[in-house]
């Protein structure tokens, strides 16, 4: 049987276009009740009973026995010898990667990670200090959709931003472990990890056992049941935002190879089913040369069934009037990312308001951006990007607001939060600020 | 009968200390099943249908009718008006802490808030754009605790970040308004403002409906049913944090008058009577002079009977060895507002981790800095200062990564995003990158 992938092809000038539009992107993440509960229990079983459960939620889930939660504990000495035991380019290309990421991180720290403070002419201080969170916990995937990049992407923030403890979790079935994914911690200077995952590794970073140490925040990418289980813990803990589909949107002008722009959405098509491929385009002749491109690379590919199921269920090629137009829907889509393969791209990113990475030109691959650009790959997802943000150093740290009034100054601000404080019928609040006035 | 207000008197020094402490501290976010059921049924309806539901809930549970949802919102000219009708005073009073408000979130967003790039040699261009949301909701509570300082601090650093639509909810139980949220909504620009309240206010704005708008995030306290409302619709929209009782904690090392931070006490107890308030000094007698002070001042307190209830409950004098001991206690605790009362506050600074917000020397009460200093006073509340911030105009701002690949930039990168991704074994990602490497 031959594989096609047919990704719509919709046009802003028909008719039927929002209709067919709002289809296609039309992706619901349905909680499913017996999940839900099963986590629930999980969380619930961890928390009182610690180290066992642990134990035995790993032997049941992922067939790994050990005597205690201490034996599934990787050493620094196997997180080495695994990088060490990496062939030449890619304990290279990890390290590139690494490098090029925490350089990113570094000046993200620099721009908007830093303490500040002023004072005011009566000698008052205003500000914020910026500090590290203490202790963050690491979820890796295990299995067959180990990443090590993740690794990277999750630990470099949490290393440059100042935290001391970086806990890793990695659920590793019937003891397979990945030996990128080891050499990756190594690489991103991960303090400890443990060969767990599922809920039950979630409920002993946020609790706390005896052998595995209580986080303040957990981040990184996971199952339904780890989904489930970061959002029931938040609040105990931080979480990182809960993904859905991977998704990219492509605004063509039709100056790039029509075979690098299917390369791309093949590339976003291949993560998953339900990833969703976009390309937006004023040119009809264009959006046909693409189609053609993923109709011969397609046979190609070694996920192709994959790609072809993701292309054909929800991707689309859209003809737009103009490139206007394509910035217009793709702010209302509000892409994880966000591709302007065009000769101009600066004449189209000013326009661009809500995206996880926008990735500018023809030669700005997403895959780079992927690995090795050095930007966060851990991106809002569903349209979330129009109120948050990629992973950063700034998950990693946390603001305290700094005030200190002078006697001059509390003379003033006594005044003015007496008046509001009575107007709030809040008494000892005015009493406080009053108490601090010369009589 | 006569009010007592007895804070537990602890000593680092006796042997029961941890578990005393342990004791006092312990709170719990027990969500009512009965009213998480109530909020998802309310959510669905308003989901569904839109005006009608919250015309109904709003009738029902406000007691407030309405012909149409349109018949509920404020003009800008009963903003305006409400101002105008205000005490001069007041006026001026809300006026003078908007503008430091303000001024404070204007330094924060040139020193955290603004986007950022840079150039590789090879002419990658990497950087980060920060942009406003669209559209945010702020709730403000109605009915007896309605604070106008709330619609200042939520609505100010969505205005300073660039947020263009700011869509304020109040329910006015029985059509009751308070004439100062209602000025503080026109000082501090609100965009537009509905009457109404609870999870059905929070269900209008996350889905929109035909008469309110849909916003990107929702912010500002409220009681258990928006609680749960909110973290509903978390992931539909944004959210801040949910917060639990107000907590202080002083630093004390027995310079400050008692009588001043007696009053700090009882102006976090008199919130509520899970407020907690505690103090930390290594002066016996000072904790005596405190305590004798409560005694004192109590009886004078309009709202007595909650700060006794308050401090007796869950409040705690506690003797520490020193005041680097008290120090880490505190970061133990994460307060959410920290007084460091001492004459020496900048010893002591460096040693605070986590805190929502600390106060140095004894003229900052944290009464100034609820009404006007200028920081925010939506703070994180039971310990989640350990990862989370206080309230900012970075809460109504995201990013998005910048990447621009030169030609030469893909040549380098490529090879490194080629190794990598053949490891993950993603070969779409790997030819994407390939193909844009010179033969």
């Amino acid at each position: 049987m031959t594989l096609v992938a047919a990704p719509a092809r919709l046009s802003t000038a028909a008719a039927s276009f929002e209709a067919d539009f709002a289809a296609r992107l039309h992706w619901s993440a349905d909680t499913d009740a017996a999940i839900e509960q099963r986590v629930a229990d999980i969380l619930a079983d961890v928390q009182s009973r610690g180290d066992a459960a642990v134990l035995e939620y790993t032997q049941r889930f992922d067939g790994l026995h050990a005597a205690s939660v201490a034996g599934l504990e990787l050493s620094q000495d196997e997180l080495k010898a695994a990088f060490d035991g990496l062939p030449a380019a890619q304990r290279s290309a990890l390290e590139a990667a690494a490098r090029r990421v925490r350089l990113y991180h570094e000046a993200q720290k620099r721009a908007s990670g830093e303490s500040w403070s002023y004072r005011d002419e009566d000698g008052t201080l205003l500000g914020q200090k910026v500090t590290p969170l203490d202790r963050v916990g690491i979820y890796v995937p295990g299995g067959k959709a180990a990443y090590p990049s993740s690794v990277l992407m999750n630990a470099i923030p949490a290393h440059v931003a100042g935290v001391q403890d970086i806990i890793m979790v990695v659920p590793t079935p019937q003891g397979a472990k990945n030996p990128l994914v080891l050499a990756a911690a190594y690489v991103a200077g991960v303090s400890r990890a443990f060969t767990i995952g599922g809920a039950q590794a979630v409920a002993a970073l946020a609790y706390g056992t005896a052998t595995v140490p209580k986080v303040d925040k957990i981040t990184g990418p996971g199952n339904a049941y780890v989904a489930s289980a970061k959002k029931r813990v938040f609040g105990t803990v931080g979480i990182d935002m809960i993904a859905g589909p991977s998704e990219i949107l492509v605004l063509a002008d039709g100056t790039t190879p029509p075979d690098w722009v299917a390369m791309d959405l093949f590339s976003q098509a291949e993560h998953d089913e339900l990833a969703q491929s976009i390309l937006l385009c004023p040119d009809a002749a264009y959006l046909d040369a693409v189609q053609a491109a993923i109709d011969r690379l397609l046979p190609e590919m070694p996920r192709a069934e994959i790609i072809a199921k993701s292309l054909t269920g929800r991707g689309a090629l859209i003809l737009t009037k103009n490139m206007e137009e394509a910035c217009a829907i793709s702010n209302r889509i509000a892409p994880e990312h966000l591709e302007v393969s065009s000769r101009d791209p600066h004449r189209w990113e000013p326009l661009l308001r809500h995206a996880g990475a926008i990735f500018l030109g023809a030669f700005t691959s997403e895959s780079l951006g992927d690995y090795c650009a050095g930007p966060n790959h851990v991106l809002p997802t569903s349209g979330t990007a129009r109120f948050s943000s990629p992973l950063g150093v700034y998950d990693f740290q946390k603001r305290s607001s700094l005030i200190e009034v002078s006697e001059q100054g509390a003379q003033t601000l006594g005044q003015i939060a007496s008046v509001l404080a009575h107007g709030e019928g809040l008494q000892a609040h005015a009493r406080a600020a009053e108490m601090r006035l010369k009589s």
